[in-house]
């Protein structure tokens, strides 16, 4: 069922480090997003897949984490993902991707799930250093990382409570996303 | 397998108009992108829904169709869908949606292919027309609909040759969806 496939994939943070990925799983979650609708199938997205631990140590500092807990700078060394995937545009071929990054990572991410790894979608990037790290041509821009590996971490939802949204951990470091409930997002349904 | 689902998950644009969806089975695929990420948890998007045969009527003539064909306007009447959900942005919740309504396109399509229908995403939308048609007030804002039914066309993946994306239909009214290879949109793999 893909509901269920949906409910686990939450934005995983900690992950066991000893659980590597290798390359070639990675690249059949990308698959997936290839597989998937592109506004006019023009298809303008590439890929950046790094499972080299040396380079993922490079690209680490350059990444925000869960800005809502402010007194977390990001997993700790044996937490830290194993592996990151550039979602990237390739300006050569187009400057609009309409929704496509979103159709990409949901597709990616459901992959990793159904293999039992998961990851978290980062925004918070310093594209710049990144783009170097990864020795990305001018006309490769990063939109998003996405950061995979064996979740570590326990995710709930719950229901927003009067509109708020901010995630949180509890004392036995479980993770709380609250979602605002249906009745609030159908705005209307004929 | 979520490969399946992704490959069954085509756009389509011809479907049995006699096949009926009722509004409780599309809030099932909505719940699904509202269990979805969403970037800072904020979840700024809303949903319309109508299954209402009339307001449909009224809907369609503001829809683009398949840009592509050009010798193609859109569905007969009998090939029309027999649903359609507007993804909103409450802009009084916020300006940036990140890639939540691909997230959410993404969860929504899956979710209806999995129990026997399909869509398509259509971004070339006369919005203001279809906002007054379905009432929504000024902090609403359409940035996509998704045509729903049951498909009634056969759509094929197929590999794109020298960046020809275009999609077409062959003499048997089969849709044909060129997409670009795995190597060549993956730019590294590590």
């Amino acid at each position: 069922m893909i509901r269920d496939l949906v409910i686990k994939n939450r934005s995983y943070r900690r992950f066991d480090a000893s659980v590597k990925i290798g390359k070639e799983q990675i690249e059949q979650w990308i698959e997936l997003a290839r597989l998937s609708a592109s506004g006019r199938n023009m298809q303008p997205l590439k890929y950046a897949i790094c499972t080299d631990e040396k380079m993922n140590g490079q690209i680490f500092p350059n990444l925000g984490w869960a800005g809502y807990l402010k007194d977390w700078n990001g997993p700790e060394e044996k937490e830290r993902p194993v592996a990151y995937v550039a979602i990237l545009l390739d300006k050569s071929l187009a400057e609009n991707y309409y929704c496509d990054d979103g159709i990409a990572i949901q597709s990616i991410l459901l992959g990793a799930v159904e293999d039992g790894f998961g990851g978290c979608t980062i925004g918070s990037v310093n594209k710049s250093k990144v783009a170097k790290i990864l020795k990305l041509p001018e006309h490769l821009e990063i939109l998003w990382l996405i950061a995979l590996g064996k979740p570590a971490e326990k995710v709930v939802l719950d229901t927003a409570k009067e509109g708020d949204i901010k995630y949180w951990r509890d004392e036995n470091e479980i993770h709380h996303v609250p979602k605002r409930p249906l009745e609030e997002i159908i705005f209307r349904s004929i």
